[in-house]
């Protein structure tokens, strides 16, 4: 089934302890839709400046993506981020925020993206996501990513939001904070209690957890002794978790399809972190994939022998 | 085969967020005695006060634990330590820390305990773990925890300590924090490198990660939502993950059988805080630990379905 992805395309400056790079592509709907595009055919909607050329294009069509939905606004800049990560990549700092042609960005869906059985709302404003939700009102699965601001700013509009999806995925720490519950189980049954059938929380180098209202998967994230660039890790994940559901809605969206998704999702952010923006996935394959997420099942399996305890 | 295991006896006031105890039985040797009597003949090395009686002795005999090797001291007060959790538990207090008896503690193994064929130093000066370590130089399986205190003062010991041993559990922060590395992975690697066969990262309500020259596993902590009171997790985790391995030291102490001690230690625990202090551990039952085992396995498996991805 087709997916359409509605979020952010910029470029990045991105600083870590050892090195840097100028002009990364990135943004939300970027990072997702490369990962996304393993599974399904994959619409981006979001808003470009003059400083958007074939170089960005390029990437984009390279893994397929269907770009006809990203709109240029003349005279205009790319939303831009600068961030530096910390020796302890699991610490950054954003420099600089330009929203540039993002600050006035409405959503424009054209029919094709209208029509995508799937839908991604990936974090932008929650009045936004919720307008475009309503347009997309025949997709099959929707979900959503959000960002603490919006939490903060915006609390009612992004609980609305919520509401009228199928799924949420959050880092674990904008889930506790969005209901004010310390404890993460809680917390994500007080989410799923607002309507999604699916929550999932991002747990960085800890991985992902899952939470139905009929049960619960955890999963680790890859052990990656060398974490080059986390940028866009999240939005990596939730490409690879939401393209696979796209390529499997056909089946029943419950716990042995959203369990594989999770895998799929993990090992692509895992890639994603190895390089810069989005080098490493332009030249990732489909069976690197594979074999990550094999790779990943063997990392996390253990066979129970029944024994006798001292009672 | 059986354990021994030389470690603090305690009592502690806790307070949470709702409630508070007086006078729990604590400790890191009590904690980790009484998940090990689930698997293995369990003996304790530490020293108690007069404030200690039939009360405490009832609660570990009560689990089978033998606490000859318990060390009276008379006139003296038990160790003492007070703490409060925050609503979010993971934040912790401490509050008053009274070494008491533990202050000038000699540890003064009887034969039997020097016999035992796996040995674990719960956290202690490291110094004094060395010398225990040597005087049980017939063990077959032997492990440490230590904390973030010894690495400050005492690194050089701790490390001397480590190489001593075939196994290091620590919490992953005091991992990365002892060898200076952010990165888990690459800190496994270089406590792996100094010695030990095994190194198991607690990473407390994101489980455990195990690692091994030969490989990785990765187990999440049980999805818990009612969370009273920490203390004591983590050497509770220590006593089913080496108690279990003491019950099965005829295996190869290699992946399958880490794997499944990972899984044990890790339902103890959960378990351990479902209860003020050991409350929970006193009417805990086998088949209720096998049966979380269990559902942990079903928490965490995932079975991989091959698809064709677009490349």
């Amino acid at each position: 089934m087709a997916v359409t992805v509605v979020g952010s395309i910029a470029f990045d400056r991105v600083e870590t302890h050892t090195d840097q790079r100028e002009k990364l592509l990135g943004g939300s709907a970027v990072h997702f839709s490369l990962a996304s595009s393993f599974f399904a055919e994959t619409r981006v909607v979001g808003p470009v400046g003059d400083d958007f050329g074939e170089d960005e294009y390029d990437v984009l069509h390279g893994r397929g993506v269907i770009t006809d939905d990203i709109e240029h606004v003349p005279g205009g800049k790319t939303f831009f981020w600068a961030g530096r990560y910390e020796r302890d990549v699991n610490i950054r700092h954003t420099l600089q925020t330009d929203l540039n042609v993002f600050e006035d960005f409405e959503p424009k869906l054209s029919d094709a993206a209208r029509a995508a059985e799937v839908l991604f709302l990936a974090n932008i404003h929650p009045d936004l996501q919720r307008r475009v939700r309503e347009e997309c009102s025949g997709a099959r699965f929707t979900a959503l990513d959000s960002m603490n601001l919006w939490i903060d700013i915006t609390r009612d509009s992004l609980v609305e939001a919520i509401r009228m999806v199928d799924c949420v995925i959050l880092n674990e720490s904008e889930i506790r904070m969005l209901v004010d519950e310390p404890n993460l189980v809680r917390a994500a049954r007080a989410l799923l209690e607002m309507g999604p059938s699916v929550v999932v929380a991002k747990q960085g180098e800890h991985g992902s957890a899952l939470f139905t209202p009929e049960g619960f998967f955890a999963l680790p994230a890859y052990p990656t002794p060398d974490v080059v660039d986390p940028t866009g890790a999240g939005d990596t994940f939730d490409g690879g978790f939401v393209g696979y559901i796209a390529a499997h809605a056909d089946e029943e969206i419950e716990a042995p399809l959203l369990r594989r998704a999770m895998a799929y999702g993990t090992a692509l952010a895992s890639y994603n972190v190895e390089a810069f923006g989005t080098e490493r996935m332009l030249d990732l394959t489909g069976s690197e994939v594979a074999d990550r997420v094999s790779e990943l099942g063997r990392l996390t399996r253990f066979d129970d022998v029944p024994i006798a305890l001292r009672a």
